[in-house]
């Protein structure tokens, strides 16, 4: 049992008040142990890379990727002295070059060689977002999966649609799902296109590369002329990530591409739990949360089943944007390295990337296990019963009364009906007009919404075709 | 001259606080003109296209498209009844179906036939945002090609660079302009990719195309079967827009495509516009903006020329990124459609696109008339001298020294040619082991920071085919 | 008829794509023209308060006022100049030094005497502010009336609560009408405080007041010492604001303080809003909007009464708080006049005040009409009966079972009665612990949810007295 | 050392990626301990408020309150429990409960007695931002008196003022400070107004205090007519804040008065960081952070020192208003508990809270410590000479020239004077109309940019008195 007021509990922020990502695989690929991670991961690739070129002996490099490897850092340390710098890479060179330096004092000359802050921090930045979308695009697999069924098993479950909190017209349920699906496909694919897309960072104290290019010539490494090209595709080869045209340090694309692709993703997740929340209402209960033991409990209330997935998948939903928007004002990065558009990136980065990741993951959850009651939604369709098919009456009565007269007399009909709580046939029949042309067996046929679908089945297949052929 | 008092002077808002986009290309291609010209298109558009299926007899559509094309609606009094209904749709399909019947009373009939409100100003906005992409597009081509020239013209133009506001290490301009004509790149890219996508909305409704698949059937449209992926394939061709797999009244990822490309965009302006805005402050004076007669003026001192381009592209660059949250909040569309998070979306989407329109327009002048001063980037990079190669010098002495002590006794000589005013080849001369091992020539060799700039030319060749291969 | 393609039209916005504003008094308030005239207040204030001290003849200050009172000046013409300079005041100046000289040209050589484009823009601005303010504060003491009308009307009026869509336990709508009003007071509170605040601008070209100094000493204006704060306090007082400790040109503490207010506000409309459209659900019905002739039509379905009022305020509370956010960012404003962070502000502070503005008038007209249903309430409460008085069992059988088990068999019987339809106190009396201690009587008096209001009543008087001692 | 791969290491965020709070007494103020102090401070709140009014025995309360004071939580458990129910509160009250039960049985069924979790997460969050609030405070105490010490040191040290990066006039370095100070006043009035307000969150599940009622009358306490109110002040009292006319679950003033003051004091830290940054860059050196031991050192270059105090400052004042923005969309917090707008809350409000609390630390140390170079200044001043004064100029010349003909020759005469170096005293004195009035003597007094500094010492006078005269 971790004592509150020891020293060695937790740091600042265990996931207490983000529960969305408490406990998620998105929060371990972020958290602080992540970031070091791919900040060692980057320093070995580095000295790997200039080992290739002969700009570092190999068994110096392999040493530096061993120690880096290792990963014995004090992270609470760290975090406390990146202060002195602004940024942590300062202090962790100095602390893995103390230990390679434990192990082989030689090879400590060749840590972070040429090296500066920001091609480690951005690289690691990178690694870590990479490594993130892999688990989000995973946990959007098995959302778009458990969605792609509901669509299909309710292809034809027929419901209300509600525009402005009211009923309109029939719907399906599957059309509703396959809704959500093909939002879940689009974004999986900017995602996927993002992720493939991500750079690493390679260009000294301020883009020319000339420390790594003068170190390599000290080293005498061949074709000083092919260096640089060949040290960046190697840099890039060994983390694993895109080869740029240029480096990036003050060009934030891929902040701006990754602020993009995630806003998007945190808005299809927040959709999809607004969704469920408003058709899982008391009076509603269309259909409702897989239950788990222990989930929605209330503090006060016995009785009480909280819709906790939807309402952590909408707390982080509704934090994206506004984190993806600083990403945006970091953009304005003046010169060869700002100072404090690039050290604001980091946390609101970190941020989005776990709140997705974590709703992802209850996303999941969620669709997975939604369960779905037709008798519900056919019983909620039937409260205004052939009020939802004013608009196919407006069809049908346009040829014979006029656009504008059919509206309006339906329109009357409608409150009356509503007033009165009689079916709308019955006042429709008192109107002269309607009642020389139709019969009262024409109009029944007409008010059935079950017959008032429209193209839902159509489009329910088109999305399922567009999800089998995207590559998931 | 418009009195001030009077009734029939301009608008709420015709650009007075927004200079950026006053005037401009953009402003025009999103005012409530331009809405309203793209609803109208709307209107017009599904006409034909139920014409084309035999839903709507030819004529009548012509008819409706004609007076359609007219336009003559009162725009200000439609304004205030978008009050009514939340919407302008309702009471714009009032307005042109009477305007319809002054032609033909029949042809009236057929407006707006089985449509909804938001089909109809979904894929307006959509126009809209087509229309001034093409703009930006344009004006981002110029200022690409522009940039692309000083990129060439200042290949090898040496000047500091400056980090955190401190000279650095050399770099050269023709770097930075490549850095610049990168991001362009990027930015067009990603819009003309959005641009490409922009779909039509076709929905009904619920998203069901129900009533307008009621109306063919009545009007005894061939099979009924097919009608609707036909009508929505018609609609989208006749307004020139992509068929969407779904409709996507709820699904907004249009929108969330838009406000990320539109954030890139603006923050690859606003970079631009801090550097400029860095490099031509009285003290640095290394470029100016082109200067023009009266711009720039101060209403108080006679001699200031300010810098008034690039202050107009940034007061737009810290706008966008808020104003594309806001289209993130407003993804948490609930139901078939939402009371109030649909249409928080028009006027944050304006503004973005006018912003980013006009910002591209200023940068475009700005990029093709920007003022270099080779002179003053040299004079400058001698201020601090040979201090910004104490990197090269640490790389030279690292084999002689070891890393951290050359790294400390370089910090030493730093410090003491900046106190003294001496070069720093004198301090460094003074270490023994130095000594021992360089001459004075050797040293003066390090020292020149024109021999510093690394890769930079190799970049900016990079960067110069990556543009040129790009298909702008 | 203003024809669409016509030259003369309105300007890029009257208001169609913000229907919470069209046409709306704020809007009014924060046009162009509103700024306009708020700039040439300004401009006959300086002429007036330098007549006063001696410093401009008083005939010439009383000529320029008048020039700036007629206010003829050509606004489109003058928004498309702001390009310019950046700002609209250079141009403006120009434009009134034309109009005054056509009057008497000595009178020219006072317009605009020592100041400078910020002076006058920033003074517009809090005139502008203040003046919305104004029409805020009637708007929100409308409001607060009718939902003390509310709250008193409905002290004990049942209904259920609902936490995260679930019914929870029994409350009033006096209560939540108690709620609302008590926000309103308070965002009331905080607009007027921020108001009463509203700082003149004056300080010349860099904040010293230099120029309007050396004009006032070369016509021979007593008392050079005392004359900055004798002007200052002089032009203060003739545009009606508050005379600051120093000018604020970058310290932006005034536009900090309305931007937090208006976010305040409104979030607390916002919160409403939310409320009324839950409450009024097809399935909820429990309020309704006011409804009036032609509002909250469809132009799809002829039944639909949409709830446009609310739909409209919660449109404005979600866009407000990006826009405030935004006059967050431009507190960062660098030297003595930032290049972009300035100019970034008039647009969102205006969009920020019409958007408040909008809603607090819909507010109104909502809160004054809006239909209550207390047999609905009711209803609705019986559908879960018993159910949300289980926090009230839990409370009665704690001391016999313990908290624990009660709680736990609550829940069981919770469930069971919601399985099976069965009333709870079926279940209860099966568990023996519970039959030996209590009666079927005991239970009956516990489960009447009208007897579990708390202490809703006392609270409801708590808010009515405190806005009663408020000072609207 | 700890280990990053180990299990027992520091949780997902130590500061790692947020160096502005690392280490920072905000940082520890705001942590997850200390959220879980205050969650356990109002547990024990509540069980000491209910034994003062009889409706808990004494004694268990004092044992209820003496556990929650030992706090021997399993905070890293308590969070991924979070998951459960959306908060940690219930979790936390299931490990409360047995933890009391450990020690006395009895005891632990008053634990939590009537509550629900929003009453203690609520009440927590007002702890900890009061804990905070009063820690900034103090950072912005030290601040103020810095700053003041800097303006009335600095009061006539003259500098040159720039507006839009360019030089403009003469200001001084204590007028700038003023500036800066009289910000700092503001924002502690805020801040200080707000922390006395925020209020203790007491209402029960749905806040009607029904079940703290219910338990009151069952533990027979006195007076249940006046128990709520007495209760409400009671608890109010023992957690310190203050007791609030209604609860607050969903009308989140306290949370939007917190966003406003924590934007607005980001904001005046910002301005301040951006302002030393303009002035110490390479060319202008005006100013300098303090140095420290180890601080702002580069990883590439060894002659660098970083201004990382303004860089953590404005890296802060970048992230604020976006988190706030944040929480002004969660006040639409539907029903008596929304589901996700509530839950969104608390990372923002931590994030802002250490963000403002780390750069007011760092603010403090940045004012105490800040070098000043009046030469420098001085020498700056110079570099654009007389050309400061031509606003000067103007005024002495419009009386003989007129106001536009003396600001046309004064801008021809001024770009001679650029363009060829000489002083504008040589243009000047060759146009006739000049020449015939004025002598080279009479001009030479009204160039020297020290004499035209305007009120600036008046104004410092006035901000220092304004800070003398609040109560700090």
């Amino acid at each position: 049992m971790t004592h509150l007021m020891g020293d060695d509990g937790p740091g600042p922020d265990s996931g207490l008040l983000s529960p969305v990502r408490a406990g998620s695989a998105a929060e371990r690929a972020t958290d602080d142990r992540a970031w070091l991670r791919a900040l060692l991961d980057a320093e070995a690739a580095l000295a790997r890379a200039q080992a290739r070129l002969g700009a570092v002996p190999a068994a110096a490099a392999e040493t530096v990727a061993q120690v880096a490897e290792a990963g014995a850092i004090d992270l609470a340390r760290l975090a406390v002295r990146a202060r002195e710098a602004g940024n942590p890479v300062v202090a962790l060179v100095e602390e893995l070059t103390e230990a390679v330096a434990a192990v082989d004092a030689g090879a400590a000359e060749h840590v972070h060689r040429g090296s500066t802050s920001q091609d480690m921090m951005d690289t690691a930045a990178m690694l870590v977002a990479g490594r993130t979308l892999a688990l989000i695009l995973v946990d959007l697999d098995r959302t778009a999966a458990a969605l792609a069924r509901l669509a299909r098993n309710h292809r034809d479950t027929i419901m209300v649609g509600r525009t402005l909190g009211r009923h309109a017209v029939p719907v399906t349920f599957g059309l509703k799902a396959a809704g959500w699906l093909h939002s879940v496909v689009a974004a999986r694919e900017r995602l996927s296109r993002v992720r493939a897309d991500l750079p690493a960072q390679l260009g000294g104290a301020a883009g020319t590369l000339a420390a790594y290019l003068e170190y390599a010539g000290i080293a005498g490494a061949q074709d000083p002329e092919s260096h640089p090209e060949r040290l960046m595709a190697a840099f890039a080869a060994e983390v694993g990530l895109k080869d740029p045209v240029l480096p990036w340090h003050t060009s934030r694309i891929p902040l701006a591409d990754l602020a993009g692709a995630l806003t998007l993703t945190a808005g299809v997740l927040g959709k999809l739990a607004v969704d469920v929340q408003s058709l899982s209402r008391t009076e509603v209960a269309e259909v409702a949360e897989p239950s788990a033991p222990g989930r929605g409990g209330s503090s006060a209330m016995p009785h009480k089943r909280n819709p906790v997935l939807t309402t952590l998948i909408r707390s982080a939903a509704i934090q994206v944007p506004m984190l993806a928007a600083t990403l945006g004002q970091c953009m304005l990065a003046e010169d060869e390295r700002p100072a404090g558009a690039w050290q604001a990136e980091w946390q609101p980065l970190r941020e989005c990337l776990r709140l997705v990741g974590g709703a992802a993951e209850v996303a999941a959850e969620l669709a997975e296990g939604l369960e779905v009651f037709p008798d519900r939604m056919r019983a909620n369709l039937e409260l205004t019963g052939s009020l939802t098919v004013t608009e196919r009456l407006a069809a049908a009565l346009a040829p014979i009364l006029g656009k504008a007269a059919a509206k309006r007399l339906l329109g009357r009909a409608a409150a009356s009906a509503a007033a009165t709580g009689r079916p709308i046939i019955d006042p429709l029949m008192e109107i002269p007009e309607v009642a020389e042309r139709l019969t009262r067996e024409d109009i029944a046929d007409l008010v059935d919404p079950a017959a008032y679908t429209g193209a839902a089945g159509t489009l329910v297949d088109r999305a399922l075709r567009a999800y089998e052929s995207s590559d998931g």
